[in-house]
């Protein structure tokens, strides 16, 4: 033993108990912890279920965490079917319903580490998308598990623009079927996850031709490996796409098809249907065939985004307060790193953005109730801005959520980037979302279009959706501050916002505009502008976000402490904004340079406020050390004992390397075993 | 076989020959390809040296890669053992001297995945700080890897602030010796390279006690393991640190003493020594100790930071022109997303940023080459600058590349997120370059106080380095450019440039001086700086890399196709910088608004002129397919069927999980094999 270095000696020179350090950081809260973290999980109630749920979930070994730093892709994909189909028995032991309180925080409580998510979008969208009898047929089967979903829309050779998938349906009249195929390469389903190993049943989304017509994208459900014996079904070609950054307990996979055929009744039609004599009948829009997309992109916002920013958030906060380096003071001890000014520049805006992205969570969410409501009642009206903010929104949030796990991670030194610590597979994870569910670029394009319209309608006196309605509201001027403080008045910053926003869009609408009438190509003028047209979408959707932090602060009337801080937070996640894009302020001499000065001091200002209450604003967050799985994050402090005795639990300290008696031994001077 | 999806018929629906898309992009260069190999190599005897390595390496299934992104930590670290000690052998076999020209190609060869590059930092250790006796002893053995080296600098408690060390060495009068103790966990060694599996020896940095005083950090030769059967020695704990983000083919290990006796012989006595009485000599600056990790930083910059660019925009633009995506025009069959404006803004200007850091690069190898020489000759003037060069450069290019590196995974879209792209272990290998060998805000710092203090002294006249002389050349003023073209005249933007390193330093001098006349304590003062002594760092050495770029482009006059394309990419690196630091040039006026609109019209007309030569300008970089280790990147641009022939080695595709029978097989709806 002595000889993998696990002596005595050595457990014995360590930390124990809780790290003075931390304990100290949490005596000086400014306000009731409790009571952030029910304001953040919404009601008192909800924060007893969320408990429950993971103090449930934590205490059973199947749901153990404690070896994935350690484990291969084929062993994480193991032990994620297991918690999956273990999950199903403890809920049903439980009494844990899936239209439950409890089942908002399994996912969570399991951090993401199980099979079958893509099977839930399989159920989404036959829930969405099929008749009344499609949906009687397949949801009982899936919720039980007798077969395994998926969702197969993306391809080898296309992505996000999903009118240029390439797999084929034919509709053959004689035999009532759909004949799949996959054409070329290019055409091969690619990446969808559950797929690869798992999956019996898939949505296959193929372009439907119908006596030579095509009717565009159309949704399919194809059965690829036997209920039996889990063998591919005739026709069928799929397996694993092999190793990725992360979700390596997810078996993503690829999917060829060699015409396959289906019954006409797989075709999910509730908004369409080939009838028997080969009739192509719509029903509403077709664009609700995307909405499926659009809601996924709303839903994994909390969970997928903003959840894993507030847990790098945790780990690199508290162990910023317990990590000592350099001199603030000669003479002095060394210091908390998180007493630099330079790390709470990194950190500290980190977590009043996951607040913000929180509370716009939040907005996000009722304005897709709302429209959810809307589209049962076959009103499709607000489609246009449901996918314009869900894109815009998904992008910004993937984007600065991904930035700031990075930053996290960095700030963490040499023991962020050792897996124990937990943030380099957060960063792993959150960076896909950037990707997956539509590009963040294509999205915030699709965003900035509906901009451009909604600016063009509002000049012109027309209505537009409520969220926009601040584009008719061109005021020119400058921005009336007169000292620091004045930029902690949120009428000060939020019409700094507002009007940032409106330029970066006016201006670029204007140069479409020109570029269209000196006689460029309108798609050619388009592209020319997409640089532009991304920031002013991004200026929107920040705009948004400040003055929804603004308007969830001033809610919070009675409740001082935590108002209080709240307004800390919201004031320098906008200066912080204002101060790292300061050109877009400063362009137009909107804000003046001194102005900017004055910004900057405020913004450093709040760094040193923030900082006395950082603690306790992690600790809000409510994660317990399980769910954390980090060795600097844990909430005891006790870093160093931690890494050294997770280390000695990994596979390379189990085992002397075949690579010494195979390649060092035979070079090694070895006359004598001392030099 | 079919289960497993490897069918003939996926087979034979892919692509050969090489791809037109891609094939097309070379037969408009501007330039010769090969002449511009040739520049970045030196010479064209360089280039033929360096090709003729990189053969032999790729020729010897030794060095393959094929398996790497499906290999665990512990076949890593035993393949890159086995590669280590090969290379030896192949050396030997093909006459490759260690001061040889091949030399210098090796390790880019073998994509730096070999053990014992930490042996090399132990041996360079040694030959600056050892004594000549030293050197004779302990250098044949390492050459002939009869041991194997570490250097042991880094503790868990302990990164950058090497003065805070707790390692204690003390020199025991009576035996002779130095007793080596690790007085608490935060003490441990932790991280070193080679140290936690291979190395017998390593290079111990601890505190130098004689007789009850402190002389501070010293280096001594530890032995830690036996020759004879590779068993620790006596009084040592040591052991793999566990899984990291990367170099899992490196066994970074920790370290713990306890009692631990060398010779006085082993304390690296060049430059100081402990005489057999306990007094103890310095010779010369105490700063040498750290000269070591100086050079260090200057000598990884281009096989670990630019390389990694360089190989990322490669992989990025050859698949950017072949994957197609959503049309630009109607009607028109779907666009190369090379030519979508934002994959433009995303790629080129990481393009122009390589070529802008090879040529630092070269800067700084001069600079640092001409230092050597005079501290070879004990004159140690050139420290100051060299310590704050490589400070700051190595901070500046490693966030940068990082940055850009990610930005290239991200820019290929979800293929870019498999591990079979190569992007992802570009971008988990090189962010480790912002943290290892200082951690880049803290070497930024350092940068920081060496410019404050020239630009006092240049202020008051007095002399001050050569990179630093421009600091004494206040002008106020205003930019003189009346259109776009006007800012693709190199004096004006250096200018800018230089305008704008001025300005955020000497006003963060002024804040500082404000400060502490004020009252506030000098470090406090220095603190509450620090942010804006950051942005002014970096802007420094972003002037000094603008205007190298500018001068190497005016040298290359007698190759006209080649100086051209060269200083496109410059402008384009240049306003790139202002597009995205906007803020800091338009601050105090010094760039109008205007001028921003027409640096910004600039800026995107070079995105449409460099796109045309994008390919040859990545192909000049020379990669082999097997150095880019890519599906994505290959010279021939066949990115799907490569995917999905690897994807199939991968060894989620080799058995059938046990899942199924364990997990799957109770749940599924067995009755029916077909639902």
């Amino acid at each position: 033993m002595a000889l993998l270095g696990t002596s005595k000696y050595a457990q014995g020179i360590g930390l124990s108990g809780v790290n003075p350090d931390l304990a100290s950081e949490r005596q000086t809260a400014s306000f009731s912890v409790e009571g952030l973290t029910t304001l953040l999980d919404g009601r008192a109630e909800h924060t007893r279920v969320r408990r429950a749920v993971v103090e449930v979930i934590e205490r059973d070994p199947v749901f153990s965490r404690e070896n994935q730093y350690f484990q291969t892709q084929n062993e994480r994909y193991e032990a994620a079917v297991r918690k999956a189909v273990h999950l199903q028995k403890k809920m049903h032991e439980m009494g844990w319903r899936e239209d439950g309180p409890e089942f908002i925080y399994i996912y969570r409580a399991v951090a993401g580490d199980v099979a079958f998510l893509l099977h839930r979008v399989f159920m989404r969208s036959i829930s969405v998308l099929g008749s009344d009898e499609q949906v009687a047929k397949w949801i009982p089967l899936a919720t039980k598990h007798q077969l395994i979903g998926s969702y197969a829309q993306t391809e080898l050779g296309h992505g996000t623009y999903l009118q240029g998938l390439e797999t084929t349906a034919v509709f053959d009249t004689t035999t009532q079927e759909f004949i799949l195929n996959t054409p070329k390469i290019s055409a091969m389903k690619w990446w969808p996850g559950d797929m690869g190993r798992s999956a019996t049943h898939t949505v296959v989304f193929a372009q439907l031709y119908v006596r030579g017509k095509c009717y565009g994208v159309h949704p399919f459900i194809v059965q690829i490996r036997s209920l039996q014996d889990h063998s591919l079904c005739p026709g069928i070609t799929a397996g694993d796409i092999g190793p990725k950054m992360n979700f390596e307990h997810i078996d993503n996979g690829y999917l060829m098809l060699q015409n396959v055929r289906i019954p006409r009744e797989n075709m999910l039609n509730k908004f369409c249907e080939v009838q028997p004599d080969g009739t192509y009948i719509r029903r509403g829009s077709q664009k609700i065939n995307y909405f499926t997309m659009t809601t996924v992109r709303v839903s994994l916002l909390s969970d997928e985004v903003i959840l894993p920013l507030m847990k790098a958030c945790t780990i690199a906060i508290r162990y910023s307060a317990v990590r000592r380096q350099s001199k603030l003071n000669p003479g002095e001890e060394e210091a908390k790193i998180l007493d630099y000014q330079t790390q709470q520049e990194k950190l500290l805006p980190q977590l009043a953005a996951a607040y913000a992205f929180h509370f716009v969570n939040n907005y996000l969410h009722k304005l897709f109730d709302r429209g959810y409501k809307e589209i049962q009642e076959r009103n499709f009206n607000s489609l246009p801005e449901l996918h314009a903010s869900s894109s815009g929104f998904k992008a910004m949030l993937s984007q600065y959520c991904t930035a700031g796990v990075e930053i996290c991670l960095r700030a963490c030194g040499g023991h962020g980037y050792s897996l124990l610590s937990g943030l380099p597979s957060l960063y792993t994870k959150i960076v896909a979302s950037c990707i997956y569910e539509g590009e963040n670029t294509i999205l915030l394009l699709q965003t900035a279009r509906f901009l451009v319209k909604c600016f063009a309608a509002a000049s012109a006196g027309q209505p537009v959706p409520q969220s926009v309605t601040y584009l008719a509201a061109v005021k020119p001027g400058k921005c009336p501050a007169k000292n620091k403080l004045d930029f902690l008045n949120p009428d000060i910053y939020v019409e700094a916002y507002q009007h940032t926003a409106i330029r970066l869009l006016s201006s670029t609408a204007a140069k479409l505009q020109d570029l269209i009438q000196s006689g460029v190509k309108k798609h050619e003028a388009w592209n020319q502008c997409t640089v532009q047209l991304v920031q002013a979408a991004k200026a929107h959707c920040h705009y948004i976000t400040v003055k929804n932090f603004v308007e969830t602060v001033e809610k919070l009337e009675n409740k001082t402490g935590i108002q209080k801080i709240m307004k800390h937070l919201c004031d320098l996640f906008a200066l912080h904004g204002i101060f790292s894009n300061a050109g877009l302020f400063l362009h137009d001499g909107y804000i003046s340079g001194a102005q900017m000065d004055m910004i900057t001091a405020s913004y450093l200002d709040l760094l040193g406020v923030i900082r006395k209450d950082a603690v306790p604003l992690v600790d809000a967050f409510d994660f317990t050390d399980k769910s954390l799985n980090s060795a600097l994050g844990s909430y005891d402090g006790n870093v160093y004992q931690r890494l050294y005795e997770w280390a000695q639990k990994s596979p390379t300290n189990q085992q002397i390397s075949p690579a010494y008696e195979k390649y060092l031994r035979p070079l090694l001077h070895n006359k004598l075993s001392k030099l």
